[in-house]
């Protein structure tokens, strides 16, 4: 128990050293491209390096760091993914999206800049998230991997088709709703947090048994994310959201909370969670901040 | 005059035999990727299988032909400037930027599939169009090559720096007005052309100069071909016209017609169009293909 509180609070600082670690890292990043346009650099700047959560750079910082990596081996994947995420964000706050004016705690990026501006700052993300990776000093095959790994996550395949099942959930009928909604947000969610973990764990040369872990870990924990994002949008106050005002409970989308009900879905998440608890027992203590990131994700109040 | 006529017609053999080659390529893609979603896969093909006129990827085809290389090196390349330019115009076209219904004589993705779905298919072709060359079988160096140029020419120093500023025109000032438009239709339109270019050239195993004429009159016929788009959104009936109903016109944009009137901008047309044909002039009868490209582009009436 005082080895957990300790842990606790080891994670706070941990947490602020990863968030510094990315932060830096996109600053420079901006810094190094001469984005003439003076807009566009703004509005990138708003939201590149707002006030995320860097969740999904923690998870790259602490998949490396598992397995003993150089974690700095795996800041322009860190970098590249936070990029991919704020370009995500932006496009789906959108009016023709989810109709969101707030996110991360300021009005979202077309209430600030304006519609036009807006989408193609998500454009010019989606291109720097790629450019990072192929400007960046490493090996051919190392780029090649991330670049690869990152698009199917975002493409297609991932994040693109995640939105786009999201926006047709009128598809899903009545009897497959949980089904429609897991494969939603694995594509949706869950699979930029696998790159994320896959990208950290390559960076320090991990093994197919680590990386197969980390997949059944992202899944879980990327589930466990969502279940507790619609948890949340209904059950807390709305000066606590980082994101919206109960946005998706109000557009009467499909949720977990929608399906399974509000109790329903916290006993999903509570298995869920336990789930990715239990994949990470492999790695014994070098788990640690992983685990204390599990926790804080369950435990977030927005 | 005899030998002008006959490339021509040998050109439009030649045009035809590029349009199938690279439509030919783009359709084997889609089949490849496996895009679950039925509603993504529809607006993809509707867009990236539309009757472009491929000019792009003709420039890839020709600038590889110029040095008797293998266009088929370059098949990859060309798809990807391809679907690049498909996910501009759709992005482009959506009511907070151009907001034209029609595109290529169809109505544009967004009045097709409506909005939401249009932007997320431009972001899932920007995606489409790096897997495209990551996916390849190609050698790293070459991929990477053809990343860092197509990346260049479509992200914050490219297609998405030239569209801002054309949705930022009214930050021109009045003396300013030409030297702004030549910079933005270069970062709009010229970039990608040059891109096209280089990437077909590359495939040839060109050497510097070559690349660096072709650099010359990619600049050249970039500007070309945004004048002559100008000039037909006034001068042309709406018939004919492949794009939108004058569009540009209508919502008083700086445009060249704008800003030199008719016939300046057709004197502005034919000295760039003269520039451009002296550019190629150092590759004797090896250009007759893209020379008579070139005349395609002036002469083209939509």
């Amino acid at each position: 128990m005082i080895e957990c509180a300790m842990d606790k609070m080891l994670f706070e600082d941990y947490k602020k050293t990863c968030i510094q670690w990315v932060n830096a890292g996109i600053a420079q990043i901006l810094d190094n491209q001469a984005i003439q346009q003076t807009d566009l650099l703004a509005s990138i700047r708003y939201t590149a390096l707002g006030a995320g959560k860097r969740i999904r750079a923690i998870f790259v910082h602490a998949a490396c760091s598992l397995n003993q990596g150089d974690p700095n081996k795996a800041l322009p994947a860190a970098c590249a993914v936070e990029l991919l995420h704020a370009y995500s964000l932006i496009h789906d706050d959108l009016p023709s999206m989810d109709n969101d004016d707030w996110r991360r705690g300021k009005p979202s990026c077309h209430k600030a800049f304006g519609e036009a501006l807006a989408i193609l700052t998500g454009d010019a993300l989606q291109a720097l998230s790629m450019q990072v990776l192929i400007n960046s000093s490493q090996p051919h095959d190392v780029k090649l991997y991330q670049l690869k790994t990152l698009i199917e996550a975002s493409g297609c395949q991932g994040m693109v088709a995640g939105q786009v099942m999201d926006i047709m959930q009128h598809q899903a009928s009545a009897k497959n709703e949980l089904q429609y909604l897991e494969k939603q947000n694995h594509a949706k969610t869950g699979a930029l947090i696998c790159a994320a973990l896959s990208l950290g764990a390559y960076a320090s040369n991990a093994n197919q048994l680590i990386q197969k872990q980390l997949e059944q870990y992202g899944r879980a924990i990327g589930l466990a994310f969502q279940i507790q994002d619609d948890i949340l949008d209904v059950a807390e106050k709305t000066d606590n959201m980082d994101k919206s005002h109960h946005s998706d409970y109000r557009q009467n989308k499909l949720t977990y909370v929608s399906v399974l009900g509000l109790s329903g879905a916290r006993k999903k998440l509570s298995e869920t969670f336990q789930k990715a608890e239990d994949t990470l027992s492999i790695f014994g203590p070098n788990a640690r901040m992983i685990r204390q990131l599990t926790r804080y994700i369950l435990e977030r109040k927005y």
